[in-house]
C-alpha cells in the first residue's frame, strides 16, 4: 500500500501545532469509515463537511505534511489512510502496557478501539495476588514488581495508567525508568514526568463540558 | 462570585470554533489548579507556557467571551474561573444519566472527575435483573424500560452511553424521544441522532495516536 513513497516531509520547523496532528485523527476515522461503505475517493469538502470544519483547513492540516491530492479526483482514501497512519506513527502495531485492573482498566482491555488502531495491550499490571499470574481478556497479569523486567523484555514502548489518583505518580515515575516513552494517563490527576517521556492526561469531564456549552447554547437561541 | 456581571457576549456572528471551547476546559483546569496551589493571579504568559500555547493564543480565546484581565495583574483566577464556567454552562450543577453498568459503566459511575465540574449522575440504567433495583456507587440503578420516565421525573438533559456497541444506536434514539438533548457516547461506533441533540463520541485510540505521534517525532530526531 505503501509503495515506497517518500516519507511526508514535516513543516520546514519540523514541529507541526498538537491541534493539527488531532485533527490528523479525525480524518484518519472518517477515511475509514469512507472506506467501509465502499468509497474510493473524497475530497477537502466531503471530509470537512462530515466533521465540521472549511475545506481550506483540510487542505491546509495536510499540506503541513506534503501533496496528497489529485486534480480531477480529489484524496484517494486508501492512500490518505496509508500515509496518515505513517505520519502518526500507527501504520506499525504498538504493543502496549496496561497498569491497573479495576473496572476502568478491565473496561479498556476489552475496548476494541485500541486494537482497530494498531495498539496492542500486551501486558497488564496490577499488585491483588487474586489476579496476579492470571490471564484477563487473554492478556497475561503480571505484578507490579515486574514491571521492569516485562517492559524490557516485550520491548513496550507505550503504556496505559488505570490505578487509583494516589497511585498514578508512583507508577508513572516506574513506567519511565523502565524506558516506558508515552503514558496515557487516566487516573483524575496530574503526574510529573521528564520532558523525554511525553504524557497525555485523559480528562473525561472534558467532554461533557463541550457538551454542556453546546446545550446552553443552543437552548439560548431557541 | 458572580456579582451581576453581564453575561460576557458570544463573538459577533455567535459562533465560537470548537477548538476554542475545547481549550476553554484546558484554562478551566489549569486555573483550577493554579488555586489549589495557593495563586491569587495569573497571566496569559503563564497559562500558556503550561499547557503549551502562546500568550497571544490565550488572549485570543478568551477575546470570544469578553475582557478579563486588569492592567497590572493579569486575570484574577477565581473570578476567571467563575466566567469560564458560566460560559461552558457549568456554572450550574447537571444531573446526568448513565447507560450501560458494564466493567466501564461502573469505572464512569467511580469517576471524580465528572463530579468536581458539576456533573452528577443520579441514574444509571440496566437490563440485568441481578442489579435492577439496586445502588452501585450509591446511584439507582434503573431498568432501560424505565428510562423516559425516569428522565422526565429528574429533569435530566444530558446522558452518557456505556452499553456494547450494537445497543449503542438503540439507546441513543431512546434517550433523544425521552428528551435528552446532550449524549456523550463511549461506544466505539458512530450513532445517527436528530441535529437537535448534541452528541460527542468518545475515541480513547485518538489520545494513544497523539502520543505514538509524538514518540515517532521524538525518536526520529535523537
Amino acid at each position: 500500500m505503501d509503495e515506497d513513497r517518500p516519507k511526508p516531509p514535516m513543516s520546514p520547523e519540523g514541529t507541526v501545532p498538537k491541534a493539527v496532528v488531532s485533527r490528523l485523527s479525525l480524518y484518519l476515522r472518517e477515511l475509514q469509515h469512507l472506506v467501509q461503505y465502499g468509497h474510493e475517493t473524497t475530497s477537502s469538502t466531503q471530509l470537512g463537511t462530515v466533521l465540521g470544519f472549511t475545506d481550506a483547513q483540510v487542505r491546509k492540516d495536510l499540506a503541513y505534511f506534503g501533496q496528497f491530492g489529485y486534480p480531477g479526483i480529489g484524496y484517494r482514501c486508501e492512500e490518505l489512510i496509508a500515509a496518515i497512519k505513517q505520519i502518526l506513527g500507527t501504520d506499525r502495531s504498538w504493543p502496549v502496557a496496561l497498569v491497573g485492573l479495576g473496572n476502568l482498566g478491565r473496561a479498556l482491555l476489552r475496548y476494541r478501539g485500541f486494537g482497530q488502531q494498531g495498539f496492542r495491550v500486551v501486558a497488564a499490571f496490577d499488585v491483588d495476588d487474586a489476579i496476579v499470574g492470571q490471564h484477563i481478556e487473554q492478556i497475561p497479569v503480571y505484578h507490579l514488581d515486574q514491571l521492569t523486567e516485562v517492559i524490557d523484555e516485550l520491548e513496550i514502548r507505550l503504556a496505559i495508567i488505570a490505578v487509583p489518583s494516589p497511585e498514578a505518580q508512583g507508577v508513572a515515575t516506574l513506567l519511565a525508568a523502565a524506558g516506558i516513552v508515552g503514558i496515557l494517563n487516566f487516573a483524575p490527576v496530574t503526574i510529573a514526568l521528564p520532558s523525554s517521556v511525553k504524557h497525555v492526561e485523559v480528562d473525561l469531564a472534558i467532554e461533557l463540558e463541550q457538551l454542556s456549552f453546546a446545550v446552553v447554547n443552543r437552548s439560548e437561541k431557541t
